[in-house]
C-alpha cells in the first residue's frame, strides 16, 4: 500500500472535499481518502499494483478540481 | 434531444453545482447541464440514444448527491 498527498485547488466548502472523497474511494484500489477543505489536500492510501498515482488524479480533476502538487 | 430536470440533494455551494455540471457533461450524449445550487436542480439536454436517463442518475449521485426526483 502506498499513500500520496494530493495539493488540490477549486474545493469552495466541505461538501466539495466530501464529493472528491467519494470519488476517488470509488476507484478499485483505493482503500481510503481523506480530504481537507481547510487544508486543501487530499491524502489516499491505495494500492499501487492496482490502480496508479495518475488515474488518482484524474479522478480528483474530472468534475473540475486541479491538482497542483503531490507527495 | 431530450430534457430532463433532476431535483437534487446534498448540494452545498455553487462549487457542488458546478461539479454536478462538469460531471454530466462528461458523459457521451449530453450536450449540456445547468445546475443550480439555489434551486436545488440539474436541467439536462441530452440523446436519449446515447445516454438513459438511469446512467445521469448514477453520475450525479456517485459523489454523494441524491437525485430525489425528476421530470
Amino acid at each position: 500500500m502506498k499513500t500520496t498527498t494530493f495539493k488540490i485547488e477549486g474545493m469552495n466548502c466541505d461538501a466539495c472535499a466530501n464529493t472528491i472523497k467519494k470519488l476517488v474511494e470509488k476507484e478499485p484500489g483505493v482503500r481510503v481518502a481523506e480530504v481537507s477543505f481547510d487544508e486543501g489536500s487530499a491524502r489516499v492510501l491505495y494500492d499501487p499494483q492496482s490502480i496508479e498515482e495518475e488515474r488518482l488524479v484524474d479522478t480528483i480533476q474530472k468534475p473540475g478540481f486541479r491538482v497542483v502538487a503531490r507527495d
